[in-house]
This record gives C-alpha cells, sequence and structure tokens, in this order.
C-alpha cells in the first residue's frame, strides 16, 4: 500500500485498535473460561459475556467455537513458549537451580497450561484439534527445554544435564496436573524442595 | 436369605450372570472409549455398540450417560487402586528402585488413567462430577504413594523417601500426560533411567 493512504489512517486507526482489543479481550476469556469453567463452557456466548462484548462483536471475531478456539490455542501456546523463554537473568550460585525448577513449575501451574490440558483432553476426539495442537506442543516444549537445560547447565558439559531437564518438566506437567482438581501448593512446595536438593547433589556432583 | 430360597437360585443365577457379565462388558467399553476417543464419544449408545449390547440392554443398566460415567468412574480407581495395591514381590537389591518406579509409571500410562483425565478434564465444568471424583482420587493416590513409598523404603527409616516417593508419582502423573497426544515412551524409557539413577544414589545414600 502507498503513501497515498495515509491521509485516511487517523481515522482508521482508532478502529483497528478498539479491533485488536476486542480480540485479545476475547481470547483472554477464552482462556480464563477454559482453565476454570472447562472445555463445554468455552462458547462464543459465554466468551463474549466474560469479556464485556457484545455477542455480534464477539461473532465478527469469531464466527463459530472453532475459529475462538483455533485462536485461543496460537494464544496459549504462544504466551507458554515466551514464558519457557524468558532471559530475566539466573544468579550464578547454587540457588540457580531452585529458580530454573520454580520457574519450570510457574509455567505448568499456570492459567495457560490448565486451559492447555482442556484442549489435550478434548482433541481425544477430535483429530484436526490434534493436528493443530501437536506442532504448537512441540514448540513449546522445545522451549521449556531450552530453558531448562540452560539454566542447570550454561556450559553445557554435564551429560546428565540433558534429561535431568527432560525429568524436571515431566514433575513439573505432573505437578500442574495435581494442582487441576484441588489446590496442591503446600504439598507442590515440599516436592519441590526434595527435586531441589536432588539436582543440586546431581548437578554438583559432576563438576 | 434362608436355604429355601436356594431351589429358585439355578434359573436365577445364570441371568444374573448375564447381567453382571454384560455391566462389566459396559464399563470397560466406557474406559476404553473415554480412553481412546474423550468425553464427549462416551455416550450410552457409542458405548453399547462398541460392547456388543443392544442399546436397550445398556440403557436396562445405564438409563442416563451420569449414570454410566458414575459407574465407570469407581469402576476406573478401582482398577487404578488395584493395581497401586498390588502385593506382586519386589527382591530386595537395588533393582527393587527400578521395579518400583516403573510400576508407577505403568499405572499412570494405562487406559484407567487415560479415562481418568477425561474425568477430571469433564469435571471442571461440572461440581457434581468433581464431587465424585475427589475422595476417589484421594484414595488412589494414598494407595500408589503407600507402594511407592514401601518400595523405596521397606523399614520406614529414610526420612526423605516419603518425599521421593511423592516426587516419583508426580514425575510418573507427568510422563502419563505426555503420553497421551502422541507415542511417548521411547523419551519416557530415557527419562525414567535418569530419575531410577537418582533415586538409587539418594535412597543409598541414606543408609
Amino acid at each position: 500500500m502507498g503513501r497515498e493512504f495515509v491521509v485516511t489512517q487517523p481515522s482508521r486507526e482508532p478502529q483497528q485498535d478498539r479491533s485488536r482489543i476486542t480480540r485479545e479481550r476475547l481470547l483472554s476469556s477464552t482462556l480464563d473460561i477454559l482453565a476454570e469453567h472447562g472445555w463445554a463452557s468455552a462458547t462464543v456466548a459465554r466468551v463474549a459475556e466474560e469479556a464485556g462484548v457484545s455477542r455480534g462483536a464477539a461473532q465478527h471475531h469469531f464466527p463459530t467455537k472453532e475459529a475462538l478456539i483455533t485462536a485461543a490455542l496460537e494464544e496459549m501456546f504462544t504466551q507458554l513458549t515466551s514464558m519457557a523463554e524468558s532471559r530475566a537473568e539466573l544468579p550464578a550460585g547454587p540457588e540457580r537451580i531452585r529458580l530454573v525448577v520454580d520457574r519450570a513449575v510457574d509455567i505448568y501451574t499456570g492459567r495457560e497450561f490448565k486451559a492447555a490440558l482442556q484442549v489435550w483432553a478434548a482433541a481425544a476426539s477430535d483429530e484436526l484439534l490434534r493436528e493443530q495442537i501437536t506442532p504448537l506442543e512441540a514448540k513449546f516444549a522445545r522451549a521449556a527445554h531450552r530453558m531448562t537445560l540452560n539454566g542447570f547447565d550454561p556450559d553445557g558439559t554435564d551429560p546428565r544435564a540433558f534429561r535431568l531437564a527432560q525429568a524436571t518438566l515431566d514433575l513439573a506437567r505432573g505437578l500442574g496436573l495435581a494442582d487441576t482438581l484441588t489446590d496442591d501448593s503446600k504439598r507442590r512446595a515440599q516436592v519441590v524442595d526434595t527435586w531441589t536438593e536432588q539436582l543440586t547433589t546431581a548437578l554438583t556432583l559432576t563438576d
């Protein structure tokens, strides 16, 4: 598009902004509803209500539940992946391991993971949905592993760090699942302590 | 019931047997369908078809999906709990730890767990279902922890064994979840190796 269209932008931009904000609000409400009330509740009408958006506006963005879920899926995994790619500074000392484990566990106990669980469960009876999730899930899993491995072994010298990073993420996933029915935070803190102790011994022994 | 009723049993028993077998077959098919095709597919009609039972007979046993799911839930957790309560002999040597980890992982990667995942996910939008699952899940979790702890520390002398047993079950749960979208058995075997190595060091160091 050439410069000659610039003149119409001032009046179009606010509308585009509003449209983008509405879309984001709808997607965020979809994740809330999936995480808190499950797959069956995540309808366009219910999401519109939760987001404070008119049903017509919601249907303009997402004409069907399928369209809404597809967009929410992208959003969910974009957020999970960017959590895993967090570049926040880690200290050099042994408390580094604890921070990395905490970060992994935070990813799997948050809203996005609870929403993802609902989509995973629904994908059991929906081939198309499964095909949509698999590459997104794989990309997220690689980012999470990279973050964890890099935290455990910044020099890349410990041959066991690769598998210990995998085990940590599997543990975190299991802790996330345990948190879906009831609040498991107290027990989880003790399990995280125990595993961090193990990791600290394992990763230090190799130095 | 007194002896005087014995005379009517020969003609009643086969029918009771047939009825019991039909019921068991329906429940087993419900677990198959939940595990393989998900919550939405587990209708009385679909289960009847899968079980090779007439729809009328299925509805006689389970008039509604709710009745079917309630019974399947009991069946699912009875089986999970009895797997966890397995009294199979364990060797005394270090290979004992590997066997216990394998047993835990087997529980969480089997059909019953995959079926349970579907019910858990559905329970997010179903308060009544959540109330039904919570005590069954807690009973199963206690049995699984007892089995694992007893395997790790038969004398009950290692103070860390309690938390390591919890962590092992969380890991197993995470591995089970990773296996629902794609076959994860190869990666899982390596994670189980690494985990077992960690446990063997941890549990032996305390002796």
